[in-house]
């Protein structure tokens, strides 16, 4: 049996999953890789750590040289997390030759390109499927599975914290906090929650999914985000009523050329596949022209499951015709070029949830200031409890528009006097 | 730009798919597989069939020989069906050195080892995700991204036809005959639509899923196998009763080197991901050691879900390593010796429905006769409905219970005076 020599940067929670798989999955991973996958160095902050998984002390290491000076290793694994010196440290890897396999979302969403270029320039394999989804594998889905299809739209529930957050509110009518608290509880949240409810987290995903499946550069900073704090229980309530649920959506969708990025909250019918992701699973929702309908559902996170891609990723190096030993050119590096729509030109449904006063005339000075704006309602609930004395809730749900005529027609509902607050703004998809 | 030459064998559902695709997504095929794909011949049958694609005529053919011995054809495509001449073609091209791209099920589950040792015999490269459950690349799910994972269990809806009579069935409360009927006038069933009704279809599949999810080869008569004929409006009822559905599940399981390898209806809890696959939509989900849970959605048939399939495994030729124009070995040829279960080692709770005597002691007689067989009760209905004026239905579930126990009691039970008639057994997964 033939060996490889690889390294990991980082033993945290996904590091703790490769080391455990590599060891209990030995057997199987000989078998379909024909190496013997040994763990010469780990890298990590902290030597003295309490860890609780075995590993010898002797490979773990706070010298990162000690992995870039050691030709006999071929294959650096990037578990470490943030910006500098993981950056750095991959490209120096690169240099030598190692073959890199990252789980880093956050630096392939934010610089992502150089590390591209520099694998196609040294010949080296850079592998990020754990970066999105955790198990899942929808990297490797479309950039080898459905490589005939022209991919039209894509959907994804790609941050496990915030679907919990919402299955909770949704099916046990908690609100936001108390939801928040209980993912914080059961360590799906972080203490400084800000990346995932604020929907961060899924726009760096969203950035390295929709690159691949348009063939093209998208920076997450072209991705539209909103995040989930703003969703109220009464939201979830006129969302059944409707029969719809709330879902935190990654959304890209591609016409002429043009592309669609966004990460909002997003109401979704009932029936859909998506709407039946529950807690903190992921799933990932796909219109191929050849393939049509096609979903991913699994593990977003944590330690195996992540640990999971990161091993196959391993694996692939280890299979593909590339050259352990020797140098061998690897290159796919085809990209098209797209122009990204502005959120301004992107069109949804919309429910609209506002406060007005509870008098005779406010609907028809509402929807005076929406026609005008090509704004036509689909349902108008107007029942709503009363907040106060003297007023009411009021729900809007529109036909499709445009974000533009939108944001002009609320500036002015807003001003109107009738109209105490907009309450909320939520889109709706329909998938149509 | 490099141009490599292809034939198809077979221009029916498929190959239209397939000669559609590579038209409409030549520029995406081109970037992605750095090949312009020219389609040199098709064979079919009949070269006047009017059909329904633009097809050059002079590139179809009848005779096998035009694409055999033309060595500038360099991938064959088998789309043509049945179990000869279709193995013989494919082994011809094999030995011509020609990578093969096929889509036949019946004969991979049947013959699939010969092909398989041809084509790592002569260095060639054999894909065929098209084969299981149509545009979902499960295949390539299994045997690239999963590959760190020992897979622990496998439950697939892949057979689209009797998910959608099931649906109906479910949905519409429609009876087996008129839920066929439906389903052959919106072209899901075939006229003669015994290999999707009886499992036959499935059986193929799992056989195929189970070789590469264990590493094995699976005939498929190691595959227990039984239809959806039998489901009864009643069952359905009773199913919804105990907040289940019924699916007809491949299912597949391993434990300790041996594994259990079914076809049959399976009723399953209505939460579950898998009981909420509609229509004549496909499912597989799969528990990793790794991975966790993981499920892949989508359609299972049909010209272009297929064709993505078939299309992505040539551009999957095209981007290996393998060099098109000159030999290069490619073997991965590792296997397990596995045990295969009987379906009588095989563990269950159960679903029962019989006739019986309206009159005391009955359930007693039944629950003695059940309990000497080691089989416990988890709950029972007895106010069914009046079959006649001294008959009366009665429903019994079981805990978990050996195959071999439950058909020992059950034959006992049926020769009780009390008992006029086992009506139907279905097994129930919980996924626990
Ligand atoms: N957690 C998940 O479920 C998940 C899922 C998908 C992707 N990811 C991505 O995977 C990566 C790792 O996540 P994680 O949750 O495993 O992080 P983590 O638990 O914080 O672990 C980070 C590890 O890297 C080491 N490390 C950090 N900075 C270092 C430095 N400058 N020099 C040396 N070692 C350093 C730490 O060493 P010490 O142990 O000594 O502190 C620790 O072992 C991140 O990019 C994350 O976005 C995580
Ligand atoms: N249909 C699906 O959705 C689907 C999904 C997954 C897998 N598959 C598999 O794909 C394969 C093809 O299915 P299909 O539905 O496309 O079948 P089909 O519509 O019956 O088409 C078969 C084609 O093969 C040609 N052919 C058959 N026998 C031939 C022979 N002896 N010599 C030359 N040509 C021959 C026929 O020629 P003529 O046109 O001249 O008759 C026809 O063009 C089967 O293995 C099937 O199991 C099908």
């Amino acid at each position: 049996m033939k060996k490889v020599r690889i390294a990991l940067m980082g033993l945290g929670n996904v590091g703790k999953g490769v080391w455990m798989i590599l060891n209990s999955n030995k057997k199987e991973i000989m078998k379909r890789s024909g190496y013997e996958v040994e763990v010469a160095k780990i890298l990590v902050r902290d030597k003295n750590k309490p860890r609780d998984v075995e590993v010898p002390g002797e490979i773990i290491t706070t010298n990162f040289n000690d992995i870039l000076e050691d030709d006999s290793i071929k294959i650096v694994v990037e578990v470490m997390g943030g910006l500098e010196p993981a950056r750095e440290y991959m490209l120096k890897c690169m240099d030598r030759k190692k073959h890199i396999v990252t789980a880093n979302k956050m630096l392939l969403a934010t610089g992502g390109d150089e590390l591209f270029e520099k694998a196609d320039s040294m010949g080296v394999m850079f592998n990020y499927e754990a970066s999105v989804a955790g198990g899942i594998p929808i990297i490797n889905g479309i950039d080898e599975s459905l490589t005939a299809n022209k991919i039209e739209e894509l959907y994804g529930i790609v941050n496990g914290t915030t679907n919990y957050i919402l299955t909770k509110m949704q099916l046990d009518g908690l609100n936001f906090d108390i939801a928040l608290k209980q993912a914080q509880d059961k360590g799906y949240a972080e203490a400084d929650p800000t990346s995932d409810i604020e929907g961060f987290d899924a726009q760096y995903k969203l950035a390295i999914l929709s690159s691949l499946a348009f063939g093209t550069k998208i920076n997450v900073n072209n991705v539209y985000r909103e995040g989930i704090t703003k969703i109220k229980s009464v939201d979830m309530k006129y969302a059944k009523k409707f029969n719809l649920v709330i879902k935190l959506l990654a959304i890209a969708k591609e016409s002429d050329g043009e592309l669609e990025l966004k990460v909002h909250p997003t109401m979704i019918p009932k029936e859909h596949p998506l709407a039946n992701v529950y807690d903190s699973f992921n799933a990932i929702f796909i219109k191929g022209n050849a393939v049509g309908d096609l979903m991913f559902y699994g593990r977003g996170a944590g330690s195996l499951p992540t640990g999971s891609a990161v091993v196959s990723d391993i694996i692939a190096i280890l299979r593909s015709n590339v050259d352990i030993e020797n140098d061998n050119p690897v290159v796919k590096n085809n990209l098209w070029h797209r122009k990204i729509k502005n959120i301004e030109e992107s069109q949804s449904k919309f429910y609209i949830r506002a406060t007005v006063l509870d008098q005779p005339g406010v609907l028809a000075e509402i929807t005076t200031v929406l026609g005008r704006h090509n704004v036509s309602l689909r349902s108008v609930i107007q029942r709503g409890s009363k907040n106060s004395e003297c007023e009411v809730m009021i729900v809007l749900v529109t036909h499709k528009t445009m974000e533009a005529d939108i944001n002009a027609a609320i500036k002015e509902i807003t001003n109107l006097k009738c109209v105490d607050k907009i309450e909320n703004i939520i889109r709706i998809e329909d998938f149509k």
